[in-house]
Protein backbone atom coordinates (compact mmCIF):
# COMPACT_ATOMS: atom_id res chain seq x y z
CA UNK A 1 0.00 0.00 0.00
CA UNK A 2 1.38 3.21 -1.21
CA UNK A 3 -1.56 4.90 -1.67
CA UNK A 4 -3.06 7.37 0.86
CA UNK A 5 -6.93 6.29 1.46
CA UNK A 6 -9.62 8.59 2.96
CA UNK A 7 -12.63 7.31 4.59
CA UNK A 8 -15.38 9.48 4.88
CA UNK A 9 -18.42 7.81 5.49
CA UNK A 10 -21.68 9.43 4.72
CA UNK A 11 -23.87 10.97 8.34
CA UNK A 12 -20.91 10.33 10.47
CA UNK A 13 -18.74 12.77 11.94
CA UNK A 14 -15.56 11.57 11.27
CA UNK A 15 -12.63 11.83 8.73
CA UNK A 16 -10.13 8.95 8.62
CA UNK A 17 -6.81 8.72 6.66
CA UNK A 18 -4.41 5.72 6.44
CA UNK A 19 -0.76 5.71 4.43
CA UNK A 20 1.77 3.63 4.40
CA UNK A 21 5.31 5.01 4.49
CA UNK A 22 8.63 3.83 4.04
CA UNK A 23 10.45 5.08 6.89
CA UNK A 24 10.71 4.48 10.31
CA UNK A 25 7.47 5.61 13.12
CA UNK A 26 10.11 7.54 15.05
CA UNK A 27 10.85 9.62 11.72
CA UNK A 28 7.38 10.03 10.73
CA UNK A 29 6.98 10.97 14.88
CA UNK A 30 9.58 13.83 14.14
CA UNK A 31 8.04 15.12 11.74
CA UNK A 32 4.68 16.05 13.12
CA UNK A 33 6.75 17.01 16.86
CA UNK A 34 9.98 19.15 15.07
CA UNK A 35 8.67 22.78 14.09
CA UNK A 36 11.74 22.71 11.49
CA UNK A 37 10.22 19.56 9.80
CA UNK A 38 6.91 20.43 9.93
CA UNK A 39 6.98 23.44 8.40
CA UNK A 40 8.33 21.15 4.84
CA UNK A 41 5.35 19.18 4.59
CA UNK A 42 2.11 20.22 6.22
CA UNK A 43 -0.01 22.50 3.83
CA UNK A 44 0.77 23.32 -0.23
CA UNK A 45 3.71 24.21 -2.15
CA UNK A 46 1.76 27.52 -2.62
CA UNK A 47 2.11 28.04 1.09
CA UNK A 48 4.29 29.32 3.81
CA UNK A 49 3.69 28.09 7.25
CA UNK A 50 4.99 29.34 10.47
CA UNK A 51 4.73 27.38 13.55
CA UNK A 52 4.33 29.93 16.56
CA UNK A 53 5.19 27.53 18.98
CA UNK A 54 4.35 23.79 19.58
CA UNK A 55 5.17 22.13 23.21
CA UNK A 56 5.03 18.72 22.90
CA UNK A 57 4.07 17.38 26.01
CA UNK A 58 0.05 16.51 27.94
CA UNK A 59 -1.11 20.32 28.08
CA UNK A 60 1.09 21.62 25.84
CA UNK A 61 -0.42 24.15 23.51
CA UNK A 62 0.58 24.50 19.05
CA UNK A 63 -0.62 27.18 17.39
CA UNK A 64 0.81 27.51 13.46
CA UNK A 65 -0.27 29.66 10.53
CA UNK A 66 -0.06 29.55 6.58
CA UNK A 67 0.44 32.60 4.73
CA UNK A 68 -0.59 32.53 0.86
CA UNK A 69 0.68 34.37 -2.24
CA UNK A 70 -1.59 37.45 -1.39
CA UNK A 71 -0.64 37.93 2.07
CA UNK A 72 -3.67 36.02 3.63
CA UNK A 73 -2.55 34.22 7.32
CA UNK A 74 -4.66 31.22 7.90
CA UNK A 75 -3.91 30.20 11.60
CA UNK A 76 -4.75 27.30 13.86
CA UNK A 77 -4.30 26.34 17.04
CA UNK A 78 -4.52 23.35 19.98
CA UNK A 79 -3.69 21.30 22.64
CA UNK A 80 -2.09 17.90 22.97
CA UNK A 81 -3.89 15.62 24.91
CA UNK A 82 -1.64 13.28 27.07
CA UNK A 83 2.35 13.15 25.80
CA UNK A 84 2.71 12.98 21.87
CA UNK A 85 5.05 9.65 21.35
CA UNK A 86 6.26 7.72 18.09
CA UNK A 87 3.10 5.49 19.42
CA UNK A 88 0.46 8.13 19.13
CA UNK A 89 -0.51 12.16 19.29
CA UNK A 90 -4.10 12.95 20.93
CA UNK A 91 -4.62 16.81 20.51
CA UNK A 92 -7.77 19.58 19.77
CA UNK A 93 -8.01 21.38 15.89
CA UNK A 94 -9.18 24.58 16.18
CA UNK A 95 -9.08 26.54 12.41
CA UNK A 96 -9.04 30.61 13.48
CA UNK A 97 -11.31 31.02 10.56
CA UNK A 98 -13.94 29.14 12.09
CA UNK A 99 -13.68 29.79 16.12
CA UNK A 100 -15.61 27.15 17.79
CA UNK A 101 -15.69 24.68 15.40
CA UNK A 102 -12.98 22.36 17.15
CA UNK A 103 -11.83 18.84 16.43
CA UNK A 104 -10.35 15.76 18.06
CA UNK A 105 -7.78 14.08 16.31
CA UNK A 106 -5.41 11.08 17.26
CA UNK A 107 -2.33 10.04 14.67
CA UNK A 108 -0.79 6.78 15.15
CA UNK A 109 2.47 5.26 13.33
CA UNK A 110 2.26 1.84 13.33
CA UNK A 111 5.26 -0.49 12.28
CA UNK A 112 4.81 -3.00 10.01
CA UNK A 113 8.16 -4.71 8.77
CA UNK A 114 10.02 -2.15 8.44
CA UNK A 115 7.60 0.54 7.42
CA UNK A 116 5.19 2.77 9.14
CA UNK A 117 1.61 3.06 8.59
CA UNK A 118 0.63 6.14 9.84
CA UNK A 119 -3.50 6.51 10.59
CA UNK A 120 -4.91 9.88 10.98
CA UNK A 121 -8.29 9.95 12.99
CA UNK A 122 -10.55 13.20 13.07
CA UNK A 123 -13.89 13.54 15.19
CA UNK A 124 -16.12 16.55 14.44
CA UNK A 125 -18.38 18.44 17.03
CA UNK A 126 -21.37 17.40 14.20
CA UNK A 127 -21.71 16.08 10.13
CA UNK A 128 -22.08 19.99 9.29
CA UNK A 129 -18.39 20.58 10.87
CA UNK A 130 -17.05 17.34 8.82
CA UNK A 131 -19.00 18.01 5.49
CA UNK A 132 -17.67 21.65 5.91
CA UNK A 133 -14.43 20.78 6.36
CA UNK A 134 -14.44 18.39 3.09
CA UNK A 135 -16.34 21.13 1.45
CA UNK A 136 -13.43 23.45 1.74
CA UNK A 137 -10.88 21.08 0.27
CA UNK A 138 -9.09 18.87 3.12
CA UNK A 139 -9.12 16.39 1.09
CA UNK A 140 -7.07 17.40 -1.66
CA UNK A 141 -4.80 19.21 1.20
CA UNK A 142 -4.34 16.24 2.80
CA UNK A 143 -3.21 14.11 -0.42
CA UNK A 144 -0.48 17.28 -1.18
CA UNK A 145 0.69 17.48 2.48
CA UNK A 146 1.08 13.86 2.57
CA UNK A 147 3.13 13.49 -1.00
CA UNK A 148 5.07 16.25 0.92
CA UNK A 149 5.72 14.26 4.12
CA UNK A 150 7.18 11.20 1.95
CA UNK A 151 9.27 13.23 0.12
CA UNK A 152 10.84 14.32 3.68
CA UNK A 153 10.77 11.15 5.56
CA UNK A 154 12.47 9.76 2.06
CA UNK A 155 15.56 12.83 2.76
CA UNK A 156 16.03 11.29 6.37
CA UNK A 157 15.96 7.95 5.93
CA UNK A 158 18.45 9.04 3.10
CA UNK A 159 20.65 11.34 5.35
CA UNK A 160 20.26 8.47 8.47
CA UNK A 161 21.97 6.16 5.96
CA UNK A 162 24.82 8.72 4.78
CA UNK A 163 26.09 9.01 8.48
CA UNK A 164 25.91 5.52 9.00
CA UNK B 1 -38.36 22.94 30.78
CA UNK B 2 -36.68 21.93 33.51
CA UNK B 3 -36.29 17.91 32.85
CA UNK B 4 -32.80 16.77 31.51
CA UNK B 5 -32.83 15.75 27.71
CA UNK B 6 -30.25 13.38 26.28
CA UNK B 7 -30.21 12.89 23.24
CA UNK B 8 -27.65 9.87 21.41
CA UNK B 9 -29.03 9.16 18.06
CA UNK B 10 -28.25 5.42 16.84
CA UNK B 11 -25.17 5.04 14.70
CA UNK B 12 -23.70 8.47 15.37
CA UNK B 13 -20.86 8.67 18.28
CA UNK B 14 -22.28 11.75 20.21
CA UNK B 15 -24.46 12.62 23.29
CA UNK B 16 -26.36 15.84 23.61
CA UNK B 17 -27.28 16.58 27.44
CA UNK B 18 -29.76 20.07 27.52
CA UNK B 19 -30.74 21.11 30.94
CA UNK B 20 -32.38 24.57 32.32
CA UNK B 21 -31.11 25.67 35.70
CA UNK B 22 -32.72 28.22 38.04
CA UNK B 23 -29.60 29.63 38.74
CA UNK B 24 -27.39 32.72 36.60
CA UNK B 25 -24.65 30.92 33.90
CA UNK B 26 -21.73 32.22 36.23
CA UNK B 27 -22.96 30.20 38.99
CA UNK B 28 -23.14 26.89 36.66
CA UNK B 29 -19.96 27.72 35.42
CA UNK B 30 -18.44 28.42 38.71
CA UNK B 31 -19.77 24.50 39.50
CA UNK B 32 -17.70 23.16 36.63
CA UNK B 33 -14.47 24.95 37.56
CA UNK B 34 -14.06 25.35 41.23
CA UNK B 35 -12.77 22.34 43.01
CA UNK B 36 -14.78 22.76 45.94
CA UNK B 37 -18.14 23.44 44.49
CA UNK B 38 -17.63 20.48 41.31
CA UNK B 39 -16.95 17.69 44.45
CA UNK B 40 -20.07 18.76 45.66
CA UNK B 41 -22.23 17.73 42.08
CA UNK B 42 -20.53 15.74 39.77
CA UNK B 43 -20.88 11.97 40.44
CA UNK B 44 -23.48 9.91 42.41
CA UNK B 45 -24.25 10.18 46.29
CA UNK B 46 -22.50 6.86 46.70
CA UNK B 47 -19.48 7.91 45.32
CA UNK B 48 -16.55 10.01 46.98
CA UNK B 49 -14.82 12.57 44.55
CA UNK B 50 -11.20 14.04 44.67
CA UNK B 51 -9.65 16.87 42.60
CA UNK B 52 -6.04 16.49 42.28
CA UNK B 53 -5.89 19.45 39.87
CA UNK B 54 -7.86 21.55 37.66
CA UNK B 55 -6.02 24.39 36.16
CA UNK B 56 -8.87 26.35 34.14
CA UNK B 57 -7.31 27.82 31.46
CA UNK B 58 -5.79 27.29 27.68
CA UNK B 59 -4.12 23.89 27.71
CA UNK B 60 -4.40 23.50 31.44
CA UNK B 61 -4.78 20.07 32.37
CA UNK B 62 -7.37 18.25 34.99
CA UNK B 63 -7.69 15.46 37.02
CA UNK B 64 -10.48 13.63 39.32
CA UNK B 65 -11.26 10.36 40.72
CA UNK B 66 -14.35 9.13 42.17
CA UNK B 67 -14.00 6.59 44.84
CA UNK B 68 -16.78 3.90 45.65
CA UNK B 69 -17.89 2.34 49.29
CA UNK B 70 -15.28 -0.96 48.05
CA UNK B 71 -12.29 1.93 48.08
CA UNK B 72 -11.81 1.40 44.50
CA UNK B 73 -10.64 4.39 42.74
CA UNK B 74 -12.06 5.36 38.87
CA UNK B 75 -9.85 8.05 37.33
CA UNK B 76 -10.66 10.72 34.88
CA UNK B 77 -8.48 13.28 33.34
CA UNK B 78 -7.98 16.06 30.37
CA UNK B 79 -7.11 19.35 29.01
CA UNK B 80 -9.01 22.84 28.17
CA UNK B 81 -8.97 23.74 24.89
CA UNK B 82 -9.31 27.09 25.10
CA UNK B 83 -9.38 29.00 27.84
CA UNK B 84 -12.93 27.99 30.58
CA UNK B 85 -15.25 30.97 30.45
CA UNK B 86 -18.96 31.27 31.49
CA UNK B 87 -19.98 30.88 27.55
CA UNK B 88 -18.29 28.00 27.14
CA UNK B 89 -15.93 25.02 28.04
CA UNK B 90 -13.96 22.72 26.05
CA UNK B 91 -12.21 19.96 26.72
CA UNK B 92 -10.86 16.63 26.26
CA UNK B 93 -12.22 13.28 28.79
CA UNK B 94 -10.72 10.35 29.41
CA UNK B 95 -11.75 7.51 32.19
CA UNK B 96 -8.53 6.25 33.25
CA UNK B 97 -10.25 2.40 33.01
CA UNK B 98 -9.76 2.55 29.39
CA UNK B 99 -6.96 4.23 28.19
CA UNK B 100 -6.47 5.63 25.02
CA UNK B 101 -10.59 6.39 24.41
CA UNK B 102 -10.68 9.88 24.18
CA UNK B 103 -13.73 12.43 24.51
CA UNK B 104 -13.87 16.06 23.35
CA UNK B 105 -16.56 17.94 25.40
CA UNK B 106 -18.61 21.23 24.88
CA UNK B 107 -20.27 22.71 27.53
CA UNK B 108 -22.21 26.00 27.43
CA UNK B 109 -23.99 28.19 29.52
CA UNK B 110 -26.96 30.13 27.70
CA UNK B 111 -28.83 32.93 29.63
CA UNK B 112 -32.61 32.81 29.04
CA UNK B 113 -34.82 34.95 30.77
CA UNK B 114 -32.93 34.76 34.09
CA UNK B 115 -32.09 31.04 33.74
CA UNK B 116 -29.15 29.17 32.49
CA UNK B 117 -30.20 26.15 29.81
CA UNK B 118 -26.63 24.05 29.83
CA UNK B 119 -26.00 21.56 26.73
CA UNK B 120 -23.15 19.29 27.08
CA UNK B 121 -22.21 18.14 23.64
CA UNK B 122 -19.62 14.79 24.00
CA UNK B 123 -18.16 13.39 20.71
CA UNK B 124 -16.44 10.16 21.14
CA UNK B 125 -13.87 8.51 18.53
CA UNK B 126 -16.09 6.12 17.39
CA UNK B 127 -19.59 4.76 17.88
CA UNK B 128 -18.66 1.63 19.69
CA UNK B 129 -17.19 4.20 22.75
CA UNK B 130 -20.10 5.52 22.78
CA UNK B 131 -22.31 2.91 22.52
CA UNK B 132 -20.20 1.51 25.53
CA UNK B 133 -20.42 4.49 27.26
CA UNK B 134 -23.68 4.93 27.22
CA UNK B 135 -24.10 0.93 27.90
CA UNK B 136 -22.01 1.71 31.41
CA UNK B 137 -24.54 3.57 32.73
CA UNK B 138 -23.75 7.13 31.53
CA UNK B 139 -26.98 8.39 31.47
CA UNK B 140 -28.45 7.60 34.91
CA UNK B 141 -25.07 8.95 35.85
CA UNK B 142 -26.10 12.46 34.00
CA UNK B 143 -29.59 12.33 35.44
CA UNK B 144 -28.09 12.31 39.10
CA UNK B 145 -25.29 15.00 38.90
CA UNK B 146 -27.56 17.39 37.50
CA UNK B 147 -30.11 16.88 40.00
CA UNK B 148 -27.07 17.50 42.77
CA UNK B 149 -26.11 20.20 40.28
CA UNK B 150 -29.57 21.63 40.39
CA UNK B 151 -29.57 21.87 44.21
CA UNK B 152 -26.02 23.09 44.63
CA UNK B 153 -27.09 25.66 42.70
CA UNK B 154 -29.99 26.44 44.22
CA UNK B 155 -28.13 26.72 47.60
CA UNK B 156 -25.99 29.30 46.02
CA UNK B 157 -28.29 31.66 44.84
CA UNK B 158 -30.33 31.37 48.32
CA UNK B 159 -26.67 32.53 49.65
CA UNK B 160 -26.33 34.85 47.07
CA UNK B 161 -29.97 36.55 47.95
CA UNK B 162 -28.87 36.60 51.55
CA UNK B 163 -26.01 38.61 51.65
CA UNK B 164 -28.06 40.97 49.46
Amino acid sequence: MTETRIIAEPGLPLVEVTREFDAPPHLLFRAHVEPDLLVRWLGTDGLVMTVDHLDARHGGTWRYSHRDAGGNDYGFHGVYHGTPSPDHITQTFEFEGMPGHVSLETITFEERAGKTVLRLLAVFQSVEDRDGKLASGMESGIHESIRRLDALVATLVDNLAAVR
